[in-house]
């Protein structure tokens, strides 16, 4: 951490900071220029508020040279993480296809859907219980019926599932669930993150719209410091001043995220543009550039889907663009 | 709503889609060009969900001509809508000064803030007692005893208190709080929205970092449809790609929300900027463009403050800061 | 192009509109509902100036159906555009890979540069002779001498050369350059782009940090309007919130350019992040989702590159990169 | 300037780098730490190349401490820069309105306008004649015939005239011009900057429409590199993810310039937001924050205006606006 203190600032109060420091445990080398000091930090800053400090009078600006966060870092943790779910693999290597449709319809649907896709190559099934809509208008999901119906298709099919949570209290319902999603809008909604975090069960962590790599792994650090060492990160578009898709998929995310964290990386290509003719362009790319897996959603009758119709394609489309990836994989790997 | 129909789309499958727009009560017009056919529905369109329309196969588009709010809406509501909290009025030509620290830090801090705000104009009282915090190692408020401390303000003072809520679960400690804040990062908390709007409390709505006004309004649409009909919005700068300032105040959000909606409007020039220095000039700005109002962070001692102090002013600033206000409202008001 | 009249408009006024825009050559269809008026227009409206429309006053919003660009829009050009350089088509199915520094420093260096990225598959040689920078006090390129060398390049290899022009002054210095760049900063510089366009010759035009798809089909339309046809779309990395990455590389432009145009596109996965180590992922990542082509700055000692270091790879990375997106190419081709 | 060393980096080069920067005439102060050794550079460090040491394969990271703009930089202007134009002062306390249409239209549109907002309080004229426009389809400006129109109304009314430029080429036709607009699209024109700084004579810069304040002073330091030392500023809306306005008016940029340079800062607020009824509260709002003058499209007809209309307001109401703002500037002035 790198404080600069003001030009003509007193003496007498830079060396209360300098003495406060050093109580912290930090060692300070100071750096006395024309226009301003610099103090050099050395030591665990992590914990400091760099916040508080900027608040001083004497202190121009405050930067950080190391990261805010710890047990999401890349530097204490040089082995990627690996999430195992239901005997699947996710992260260091292991790559995995999450699949299914947006919301949970019916006992037909979802179980329909579920066989289908888990017979083009996914290992993981999704599907929408509980829905965060725009509108209050707009159909919510079938909320608890609709985890029953993902628990009947995971009975059926033996595959694990993945929903997203929208309020702590309805974590009850969530025990049988395997991958907990917490969504874009919900990801700095850290009282959920503390609950969910002490429940020590794989959580799924969606990048919210407009928030940095470094809050992405911010709230990590949430449900992290909760006990639960399993986040899978995901990326789903960022919103941008473009129109022509509904968000703009942060590809870059996928290598920068690797160099910045252990933790695995799950891209998400049909909510990213939220067109359905995108998937397969996103998801190749995705899985070109470095992705652990792939979260997308499948409808069997698409125009018909009671949410986010545009943006699914059918289980025909799915094993098409799951075998694509598969090829990519293995010629990315050598 | 418009529908855009792709050409060379079978005219069966067009005339199945116009058929079930009439049965939801809708007129539909139909105009055939070369490239397209427009379909233009007449009628209540908010509760169409568009996204449905958009996903069908022979639809290339749909465009919204109509808000997809009411109850938030300007056209149904010519009037200017007043919240009245603890006497004082807010909107509809009423301006009034919300002040108090980021935090509640004590007893003798939340009491002395208050008589000095309230002294220099302040009418109502606004302090954080749940926090968000991006890092889970950074102070995360008083929490429940920082709602006593406020209600021992109050109680004290008279001025009514404002404060944020970040779970549902702790609604009952609410109870006795005046206005219920919803913090940015928890604008599209459905679940929370929804619950609070049942209490019909008055709420003050902050918008998100990266929401369209349209998406604030449907986000008070929710609040709104559980019965509550004093709802504050707020402005509390958005991100964008400039880094100087930690947010962007979108000062052109009050004219236009004042075209949009009957619901008051409410800056918070403290977190836009995230400069103490900015807060006078935003607060002036801020008046001279319509508010209904301003929320400021003041802090006996803004260095030493365990959150934000870098954005937090004195009382005395704040003192000056209104008054310079209050002859901007005189003048504009002409 | 659809037209929506305000609510209790004058009838005169209205019908005045529908004249002046049958006088256009429009036919013009209205559907009148409760709220407002519905004009729909239909047949060629891209000359047609929406926001003159727009600033009448019994106009509430006008939404366009149609794109305003003819030349570049895939409507009236369903087979893709081949550009050939040299010998080397780009497009259609034919990938090129355009390689070398950011900027030409010395014979040496760029004959030197030019001879290995030959030697590891790039078919075109780029390098900066004319250099916009941020700064005054930053290197500017060796202008002219940079052309003379960047020929001599070329007269030694064989590859084709592009290159950045920034004011039309410079136009008689490119006439030996064989694909003329317009850079994202001047992509709206329209004055430039009437100017490049008349000489008819191939142009890459990158696309601006904050303009959107339709924008640079605009901007590739003012080249065409000159009479230019062949026109090499350039995705160099878009400006947002993010700040790990220098900009954010749009992936999504690829497949969304490839619907909205005949034109090729090619990603610069140099510029997008401005970090050497994403080159790699990020030149897969393009590749995957369909690009024509790749433009990528190599430098023999990147550490001391007069600019740009930070992002520019060596002939032996290059190398490497080359071979794993030929790979890549050959599985999605299929 | 602050350097920091990645952790095992080899130390001779990094004493190698410290002579470099000694060489350089910068004193170098050494803090060793666990994950990283800083570098803490002290001196005249604004024409150093950051990219250039960023680039270095020890290095991990650089902060710039000091601004990288010289010219432009309040703390080398303690006073504010009052720029004098026809005998009219504009910076320093001294406000300033221009005003005129879009686009100069005819003799008789330029004069009438030119007279009645000089009556209303304007005293410099504006008016389009080299337009930039997003389709080439588009109004692209009288031109020539412009420039000399807007001289007539000059000869006319007294009025000193503002008129943008759009091409170096073009510089003889603007002898008789008071002041030379650079628009937003060629902000970072760098060539253009260089030639129109060149004469001397008074610029207005606008900001791009996603360029930071940082860079818009790199863009001034451009001009004043040249020579050139009166540089007038201008806001007029920057490119965020929201729709409801065209741009987003960064109103913050006026008190955060005022701490970062000496040069006037002047307030479009037509262009801003697009629409002719935010003109009045965006103007008040940009008078109350510390603006030195307001640049302000006005049209005798908007409706029919040949471009730009939606966003021009009337003599009639500029008239209204003028006297509003002059009660606020004199209330804020106290």
């Amino acid at each position: 951490m790198v404080v600069i203190i003001k030009k003509g600032s007193d003496e007498g109060n830079m060396q209360q900071l300098i003495g406060w420091l050093q109580g912290q445990g930090l060692e300070v080398n100071i750096s006395r220029g024309q226009y301003q000091t610099i103090l050099g930090l050395i030591g665990d800053t992590h914990r400091i508020d760099a916040d508080l400090i900027n608040g001083l009078p004497i202190v121009e600006r405050v930067t950080r040279i190391t990261e805010p966060y710890k047990n999401a870092n890349r530097k204490f943790h040089s082995q990627d993480l690996v999430v195992e779910v239901g005997g699947h693999k996710l992260g260091g290597g292991h790559f995995q296809f999450i699949a299914g449709p947006c919301s949970v319809e019916s006992k037909e649907q979802i179980c329909d859907i579920a066989e289908q896709v888990s017979g083009a190559g996914a290992t993981m099934l999704r599907g929408g219980a509980f829905k965060p809509r725009t509108s209050p208008y707009a159909f919510q999901g079938l909320r608890s019926e609709g985890i029953e119906l993902l628990l009947e298709a995971k009975a059926r099919t033996g595959m694990p599932i993945v929903t997203e949570i929208m309020d702590a209290s309805h974590l009850p319902l969530f025990e049988a669930v395997d991958v907990i999603q917490i969504g874009a809008r919900n990801m700095q909604n850290f009282e959920l993150l503390k609950e969910v975090g002490a429940l020590k069960k794989p959580v799924l962590l969606k990048r919210g719209l407009a928030n940095t790599l470094q809050e992405l792994l911010m709230s990590a650090e949430y449900i992290m410091a909760g006990g639960c060492e399993d986040v899978i990160l995901c990326e789903r578009g960022i919103r941008t001043f473009e129109t022509a898709t509904r968000n703009t998929l942060d590809i870059s995310a996928i290598p920068m995220l690797k160099s910045m964290t252990h933790l695995p990386i799950v891209i998400d290509p049909s909510h990213s543009a939220g067109i359905a003719a995108l998937v397969g362009p996103l998801s190749l790319a995705a899985a070109a550039a470095g992705a652990d897996g792939l979260m997308i959603e499948v409808h069997n009758d698409p125009a018909k889907a009671l949410c986010d119709g545009p943006q699914s394609i059918t289980p025909a489309q799915f094993a098409q663009v799951a075998a694509q990836v598969k090829a990519v994989l293995e010629v990315v790997k050598k």
